[in-house]
């Protein structure tokens, strides 16, 4: 005998765009959004019973019909008004609502930023989550891939060794990694950057303006910080990252080590003064780690 | 105040050929190793303390030596192998190792299966993970990406309609997807691969054999299903694995429904007889569920 | 002054998927295509004069319209039928059509090729071109990432030496590529694979059956040939694919050197006996040749 | 009969980064290297004779020794010296060198360039490529993926009609494009970025200077342009560039058509005022043209 031990569908890749025309400037949002749902959904599975499925096609429609009815300024204000959405349904016991968001900058000409005109924004992806249960809700921002490298101020001395050790330590080596953080709000903050009024990235305090925030707070603790580790530097990053945002109560970051490797140039009769290297795509390290508040 | 909740780091995209050219034929085995190590690393990232730290690049050297003094014939019994290893040092809780497999044919030359040249295998790579606490171990097989078709023998009839609801229902369409499965070995199976004389892929009864075993019932159940939806021949993909594999006691399946769209022909004069689709990338479903033994 | 010293336009991504259900088994052609046009369009780009310009469109409608009202065998043949079908238009001096097939084999159910359900080929994308200018017409076939390893019968010995050589001279090293292999029909086959009748892959001395035999070629004398270098190699499996496929007047084939280095496993005590070898994304050798008829 | 028609071979994916530490600020320069060299070279093909072979591996090498011993400001500068170390050899008749450049800009830190810590530069990759044959050189730059996005003052109208046109006039569209420029330098300006002096980005009267003031012509065209098509605006960016930058006597711009399509929000009783869109991954309109001084 077997049973369904587990279930959940929805739509991935759900490509929205959204320009709000009301101003001066044009206001552009571009975000990839992914629906899941959990409940009641067993039938569909072993019966072939389909009268609980919420098509996959319907949550596709639905991103688009409540992007035009509703004013969000993030992807965390518009992933809950999509998770309170399907939660609204019977049969739904859990709605998770993910978005990446492709950000774009304006281009500058003669020294202004231009009114229609966009160029895509640097490294970095911003994210937001948003998970719904009957009586319970979580919500998350972030950033993926977001590419930094030192070329200094990084060592790795004094770690465990065993017979199949041959790693150098190393005083003064390369650092670059792309980092994927996502942050955990305190509950209660949830709704914060819907209702009108909050002008978009009005501040490390809203929703809106965490990630702002949030990737200054990474970029400059990436840049200052002396790193004895991968591991350290993403520890004393994700303190930085609770310092400046007040609603954020816990990070999780992901780094992986894309290695620099000194080359050998020996053989060519020339000594490399820590100058030359090379890029390696694998293997690589990979650290993560969680920094919350006590 | 803050505080390190959480950890793990290891290293990824470790490439290994390892070939043994003791018989007649050469056997090549190709897996890409990643390891992931848990344990008393805190002080690593609070105090940049490296003396408990385990060096990635070690790791790395760790899966070329052992490769070399041990004998596997699936990537399951070296998954076990390393994880055994790495969960013998003290500051080590857990260790996880997840192995893909780039699988190889021989090539047929004159009817015969070359002894030393390969092509690569069809769709769908096999991976392994095998995860060792102490008093405790996990270990999971599976296929990644395994592409199916079929042009008929699919409807999605009867679901659920609300003010969003567009998609007409449908009694024949086409069904393409990309399976994900990760199967879980019963426990006390964990070291079936390893020790000598089983020859790889020796039936459905030992780790070597399950991955062929399971890759026949998924393809048989996926063809000979009538399918009500994606979730419904989800179900039996699940159950046909399940009915052919006895080491495993469970399944989780991931399959995107990959939509081949009916093109509108009515504009050129012409009528679609369900003949002419196009295949877009972008949303698609996305099925997920886990069968097991009850 | 500046001038419009070039310019050609078209529509990428193309997807069809066309069903042919009229026999006991269905048919299934995945196709993606691509349409390239050049000619009389300078006043689109110099003055904003639109008159001239075949909307991109307009392409992808034709695309549909035109598999769905003629029959073809394999991309050869539907690429002259849409590059015809562009030339006819005064302002187009030359059309040049694309198509990678998205090739699906028969799962096999019982011992028995199953009547509508597939899993995707293995290694290698069949592709096909067709350009035409009034009065000219060329048209190849090919294959894209056709992927190999022999392990044995590859060596590298007796190259230039300079200062900045290091490379150790072997007789032994494992042979990997993905080869690419675009080849050009002799004049006077374009139509050949059109007319009906032929059953597809009909044989080495037919358009649709020249991918077969082409494919055959190549793994067989990768597998056959003792190799000296990629460059001799190339030339060997060009030879042979000339020799198989009467129709080809020339083959280019372009061969990444997908390197499998030796680990160093000496400071483990470990001798590696030609056994143990790392796979490596970049940097890789690339070896390009085009073997003709005399 | 069969005979080697075409050859050529090289190293792709060589990555190199270089860090200068003379002055207050780290300079980095992280370029990744492809080197095509062809001439005498049959014998290796046809008859296993490897005396002329110059290894691939070899070429590596000598981006690593050559970048150690050599300055430049450029990857145009690092491109034209490689190739003149490769066509000294006697059996070498041409040599192609292709860098990328993977870009990184210093990060803020209260308000000021940080001297060791970076982040990646936004859209589009700096490329450029020298071709040196006997008695004969041209020299390229370019940039890869420069993605901007407009919202208004994009139309497509008065097209050319037949009876597979389905597309609508459109007097304001969003036009989104990810723009692949290459420009080619007029003769005799080779060798002006690599003597000493000249700052970095010198001013569009150097080379190393031509990328930014190339990049800023291309984004404010876009931006300023009142599009009657894709093709009149790559026209008009193509003139920009010209206009700016004296070094640079042509340029081929590829601009794929990323289009947005209008959602049809009838069906849920909605009015879509311009504002919701789909981006679609596939299929793309492509425009190609060289732009040249008369």
């Amino acid at each position: 005998m077997t049973r369904l031990a587990d279930n959940s569908y929805g739509k991935c890749g759900v490509r929205l765009t959204k320009v709000s025309r009301a101003g001066a400037q044009h206001v552009l949002q571009e975000y990839t959004v992914q629906v899941a749902l959990g409940g009641a959904f067993g039938p569909v599975y072993t019966d072939g019973d389909n009268s609980s499925c919420i098509p996959t096609d319907t949550m596709k429609n639905t991103v688009y019909a409540l992007a035009r009815t509703n004013e969000f300024d993030c992807p965390e204000a518009f992933a809950s008004i999509l998770a309170d959405h399907f939660l609204r349904f019977d049969q739904v016991a859990w709605a998770e609502v993910s978005i990446d968001e492709q950000g774009w900058s304006r281009i500058t000409v003669d020294g202004a930023a231009h009114p229609h005109s966009f160029t895509r924004q640097g490294s970095g992806v911003r994210t937001a989550r948003v998970r719904r249960e009957r009586g319970a809700s979580s919500h998350w921002g972030g950033i993926r891939g977001l590419e930094v490298l030192k070329t200094t101020q990084s060592s790795f001395t004094g770690f465990f060794k065993d017979r199949f050790t041959t790693l150098p330590e190393s005083t003064d080596r390369i650092f670059a990694t792309a980092v994927d953080a996502e942050w955990e709000y305190a509950a209660g903050q949830a709704g914060a950057g819907r209702a009108g009024g909050a002008a978009p990235n009005g501040g490390a305090g809203t929703l809106a303006g965490t990630f702002e925030a949030a990737r200054a707070a990474l970029l400059e603790a990436f840049a200052l910080h002396d790193s004895a580790s991968v591991q350290q530097t993403l520890y004393a990053m994700g303190e930085a990252l609770l310092a400046r945002c007040p609603l954020v109560r816990s990070v999780s970051l992901r780094m992986p080590n894309q290695h620099r490797l000194l080359v050998n140039l020996g053989p060519f009769g020339l000594e490399n003064r820590n100058e030359i290297f090379v890029a390696t795509s694998e293997p690589y390290g990979q650290i993560n780690g969680t920094v919350s508040r006590e």
